[in-house]
């Protein structure tokens, strides 16, 4: 089982941006935190980060068949990009949408998601923690896909 | 530890309300799996269902001391309750907000949350699946809560 | 055939309250004449008011199984309330929607309403009368359905 | 007791039209229904169709002292004609709204009607047995009038 | 010197149609009175009225070359016409909008114009008396239309 | 009969002030062309100028018993100011109102008026000349109550 | 003379609820100094609290004939319950609405009420305080009233 | 193959209607153009234009069977005809909506369209021209239609 | 203890403006029942109105250090004047704003306040004992400083 | 004569992506169709597709002087970039917008183009058919202005 | 050259208004400031502050031919007035609107401003220091007007 | 002390991007301009362009501790990008907001700044010469905190 971690605009700042809001761990942590825990989970997961909306639209194109599943955490682009949306929606590789903070409860605009709705699910507002979360929903996923395909 | 899982409207349902958004497991299924789950995780875990508002504000009022932390599915009341948002504000128990469905794909009504911007964060779209993801989330910020007063 | 008739807050008050709105006739008899009539259409009617979202939400949710149908008049909820709506699509008993006074005249926000999205249709503005013209459309609909199965 | 009713646009096409939507009946069988039911309760049916905003005001600004109630279908004109409403507000003769699909469970701008508020009231969402019933409630109401003007 | 009054939708109804609002002259009265005047004043005045927004384009869509000038009630199709806002922008015949009641104090959908943007100004509140003042800023205009063209 | 012309901020500057959309009357020239128009009529006028809404609402609030109307041109408090429409409706001296320039046409804010609910009806666009129109509006409806009061 | 003192959902927790914003008060505390503050001023106050929307309204239906007036604190269901306020309008129990803290300078959802518009007035931002002077705005109006009936 | 070209309000004014947005082509001259292409692409072409969105839902109604497909400009009507729409969703053929202008370029009420939603798609801006695109893509979507038949 | 009473447009003319809505006390009667009522409390009041918004921000501007508390009718400048919020917000002398009427069962566009913001409160519906109960409330909001300030 | 034609993020997964709503050729074919009919009419196709929005701007900033026209497809961005619209309005090429699905018909984000105003017109809802018909429109659209050159 | 600055309401309080939001400067020494700033610069500078938005307006309406450039503080006004706007378009004066602080980043209704559509462009958001760049501006743009007129 | 000079889309095209908007000087130029006068001012500029959204989130991310503050002119990405507006609020360099054009006197959607509030403020209307004041505002601003610093 191999996931992709995608994460977005300034998520290459962690531990200097907005600790408060953010946490302290910087991305390599964070990264390697997952792969970590993924190998405990025994999947391997490839990580890309990219300010870049293009680049991480690219990504996403590029998963289908090379990846079973993505970790998306789209940061500024969750609220903007239908591009995003549109990607995940033309390659059907499960996704589920992260974010560190509780955007739920900061400002009005960051209250939807464009691509929430290509995605599986959401998990918002448990730091790092969240991403693991993720691996699980995934690993979960895939299983019951998998058994669906061998009944 | 000691968590209250509080399901609100129309989850007594479950089963039987439509299965192809909500999964076909019954509330009992649901809570034993959430049970089993606690159990192993070395937490104890006490589940109420309501149909009302009310009953779910007293609960959340009454949880203070009682719980360490909230795992809370507010259904229909996710997108009308003030009160509810009221409760969490005034106890200030640890709560994470739960949705089978992946709500950000469903009818605009359900895209913003009155509630989860008095949680810790929300998780939604992976059925059952979601409130053991809750529980792991509960107990990695009480464990982190405990670590800091240690400090 | 047997019909549950759901009457939602403040209809006690039927009588007393606005009777330029909402007609002379108490709650008594305004069930008297819906019972009267079902007899008279050979079908048992059953009557139950409550000013308690949830109670309305719980006797929906008990209806599949029970009633071939109901008749609601959500009154107030009928604005506001996003679990008797997901109540009606959890059971899928058919149902339709009263209103004494025609509310597509009065305030804005009495304009649309959540409910009738789950419902079979809508009836308003004829008072006491609206609700036998749903026991009607009911009735109809069943047949209908009825003769459907037989073919 | 002489009632007109009164068909909007696209009317002339049921049967073809969408029957998913709106049923298999022809206006021709539609118009032959309600005109016999009104029969069996006494009173004389005249039937118009037009896909003719103007000619639909024109029928209601006639229709003072020649009818004693009006059965409107205002299909897509419901939410689209200040016309209509100011007829049917000038004429002062009752009218009920009927509407063969079920408004309230389609698109959002089928939500709200700009001519229900100078009618009784609206039915919608039982087909041609919505003509029935509004026969029905006109019959009651006018009942109910001259039972007034005795007393 | 030729001027069309053209009385939109419902005003056939006047003099019966709620005098409270609209005042209890009749149509051909109101008609009568714009003639009388025009003839004091030296022009000619065609009156038109009709409840069909068709007509009524197709009307002023004759009027170039006919008329000097437009004095138009849209009545209802103010707040609701495109076509009449275009008709009269491409004749480009001076036209002043008449309303006989103050629409600024109705219904907040009666606040705005569509057709206003393309006449010269409007004329609200003022019953019958408000095509009189019609005729007078018409020739107002035109006098000094004719003024710079001799200069 | 005793008429006050009240003129709002900005107006003033008439004949320097975008000339274009205001015309080249400078304010006195405008007051003249009222005054002498009155005085043909048989009706004093007496003329103020402020730009401030303060005196503006003294004014109005002092017009009572003083004054048999008023001809208001708002100008930019039109769109802004409650405290004028609270006036007018505080001293229901009959009041209309007067826009030199077709405000229908310009940018939407323009498009609404605060003030036009409180006042017999609104004259937009004849430029000068609206004025004459207001006072003859003025005259109609005078006579039009002391005909009223005498029969 | 008697009065009813409703609180709504979460106001039993009052004092551990969120001091900064609500006070440092018990329920308690805040009924026995209404109570004692009736007394003093020769009023019977009766004082029920619930987190129950359905049992408000049932209160409130209930207090026709048996108080004299309200003083209600809905809580959370100013801005969500149509149902409270057609209950206070059907009950036509004179009724004063408080609020605790100053909700017109938190979240924007909290500046608008739904009841407030069925009650007498509404006193917002004064603690504990905010009830006594609703007793005082009572006395005060009820005495009008019996000075009006003697009259 | 047969088309119908209909022709919405104003339309008949082409030439001298605001020649800078509609071009210096009169309505007979446009109707000639598409005529001459459909015979050299081997097509009837059949044009009808009206002010009346009445005729307009009664010619799409009657179309069925009768045309392979409509070339449809429903100039103003585009943003304000529900019955269009409703016409067009009736009788399934397949049709083009062409505008001779960039609507997307002028006024915002004209960025939207209610009919397009029930067309095959949109040619907008390109004068003439574009019913001759219409005709093209009509042409090509029909030919696929047919092979799809014959394989 | 010394406290400023301002009272904003067209309170000049109460007892005379719509006594229905405002009451039939002149301002002189009620600045005297207020300065009276202050008496008997032990406080002196100094009373101003004003139709003129800067006055009002220039008195609110001078009072601190001057008055102890303000009790504020900005009337029709509550819902359109940032500058007196701003004014308030710039002396934080405490401030209670009172309105005559229940300004939120009238007007949409008086259910909202950009003033009260600035204010420990707002009292709205009690007619003149509005301002007493202000008074009441700034002395106990004073009374509880003071204490804060020797304890 | 030169085109160039811009296609916008994901459309390098034509073929793959929904073919539903997109189609089932590739890019590639795409593009190849395109450049084939250019041949036949006489002009040069170059093609570039991006998922980078910046890449699209530049692009287009360079194609002044270098191609006659541009054939777009701005996918995603169509909704949400105003830096493309910038750019298009910054060099002045003719642009002709194209979508291949009738994005009038889907999800109402999709139904206004931040673009299309700043292009000639818009071609929705023809699959590829909609490129060719872009490439004639643009032949037109120059052919016309040689013309116009020469004259 | 000569340089008005206008200054609105409230800031007459600067120095002791919320310090923390507009700096600790006095209005006396941020005119002193820009008096000396102009003097280094070669241009003379009057300073006016008024809390009346009629003062304003007329000393805008006075300032054409009198003054070369205006430095305008609108404050509070800068939300609500359209008289402000209207002013400045009349008299054409160039004008540079100055705010102390970001108004980009508080409360959502001073993220608009009615009066820099009139003005040369705004500063925001660096205290006093803004006045002195709006003098620099103002003097490079009259530089290069007068540039212009010898050219 | 050295700051960044960040230019967003399609200033790559300034000189010939309609000049009446946005000025004749080119990029080059401009920055010349911003380098010199910097220069003068004993400041290091360097200046980056691109059309890249993710580039310029790039470069905002590497600016701590390299620059002392930036000036932006982040161009149509000022109305779209979170993205922006979260690297500005992560690194906390101090920033400038610049715009050539009066933004606030163009089309709606240029009013408001995602960005600006993450900046120390805005200065827009100016041309080249509001890069020129950012620079002193920058300079000013750091001064201060210079000066604060040793104090």
């Amino acid at each position: 089982m191999k996931l992709l971690v995608l994460n977005g605009p300034n998520l290459n700042l962690l531990g200097s941006r907005e600790p408060g809001v953010y946490g302290a761990d910087t991305l390599d942590q964070l990264v390697k935190r997952v792969k970590d825990y993924g190998r405990l989970k025994g999947v391997t997961v490839h990580a890309v980060q990219s300010n870049d909306e293009g680049e991480l639209v690219t990504r996403i194109g590029r998963s289908a068949g090379v990846y079973d599943g993505i970790v998306l955490n789209p940061a500024a682009f969750t609220h903007t990009s239908v591009a995003l949306r549109d990607a995940l929606q033309a390659v059907r590789v499960p996704c589920v949408e992260v974010h560190l903070s509780n955007v739920h409860a900061r400002e009005s605009f960051r209250h939807t998601s464009l691509t929430a709705a290509a995605c599986l699910g959401q998990i918002a507002g448990f730091g790092v923690m969240g991403y693991l979360l993720a691996v699980d929903a995934l690993i979960a996923h895939l299983d019951k896909g998998k058994a669906g395909e061998k009944a």
